[in-house]
């Protein structure tokens, strides 16, 4: 199969809105999906855009069942290390079930290690939950290291309710 | 004990870099570091800044046995999740250990959580090590999910060899 792989413009959103939706389905929190196109195309094509996004495109002839021709899509945003230095991290990664199997997960992200090493990065990063067998081993097959099982490293979030109690108790100037 | 959170400037990197080393000694990796203040000037103070930091000072008269007034920092940067948008992810949170027990690490905490509010972030985000109990403690009595407890993620990361690897295995335009 054929495919290309090429930045995103703002005219793919609504195919990337389509697949985060179809990526949550398949990590069984659809529900938590509160961003449609528009909040992408302000966050993703703006002056100082938030993330970044690749496509991954086949040929008409090799369009989806329902039609698509945007098969898969990386997503990532700069981060920094104060040990290390820049860094790229990888929030999703994703290829349609019916597309799977003819390396475009590999291709997206052997392109975001590309673009990654280009603007200096010294790592690439990202997350994966402990039952995505796959995916983990997807990924310890390229060499990867998990973290947090070789160091212990855990994810710790403030949101909603919490967050506001945070910010509301912030020393002022 | 009286003390100020303000935004760090590029004077402040010598601070930054020492108390990085400090807080690496803190989580037994001091080998990692590899970025010195001429690193943290470039990155942090440039046109599009890979990270932002505020420092904690204190007066002349409270300053350190070492003579230092800036006793604290936070580094943070802002990412982006696909399901709720704009977040905030700090990187590090530090307080000299002569200056604990004064809520100057809970007021670096809430800044960083008013700043991020202030950019319409709906999430702050960061990671501590399993066997750091007085930290997990401290985020859990403010709120903070555990996500690698609660969801099951873990941490996966590129960098050196497996890195290049990858990037060298991009699909050509």
């Amino acid at each position: 199969m054929n495919f290309r792989v090429r930045a995103a413009t703002k005219e793919d959103c609504k195919d990337i809105s389509r697949m985060i939706m179809e990526l949550a389905v398949y990590e069984q929190m659809p529900d938590q999906v509160e961003i449609s196109h528009k909040e992408l195309e302000r966050d993703g094509f703006c002056q100082n855009p938030f993330f970044q996004c690749l496509v991954a495109e086949v040929s008409e002839e090799q369009k989806s069942k329902e039609g698509f021709t945007v098969v898969g899509y990386a997503l990532y945003f700069y981060t920094y290390s104060t040990w290390r230095g820049r860094s790229v991290y990888l929030e999703d990664l994703y290829v349609m079930p019916e597309f799977r199997g003819n390396g475009i997960g590999k291709g997206l992200l052997c392109k975001v290690a590309e673009v990654g090493k280009k603007e200096e990065c010294v790592r690439l990063q990202l997350s994966v939950l402990d039952w995505n067998t796959p995916s983990r081993d997807f990924y310890a097959a390229k060499g990867a290291q998990d973290l947090t099982v070789s160091e212990g490293w855990h994810f710790i979030r403030f949101d909603g309710q919490n967050l506001d109690n945070l910010a509301n108790e912030a020393p002022k100037d």
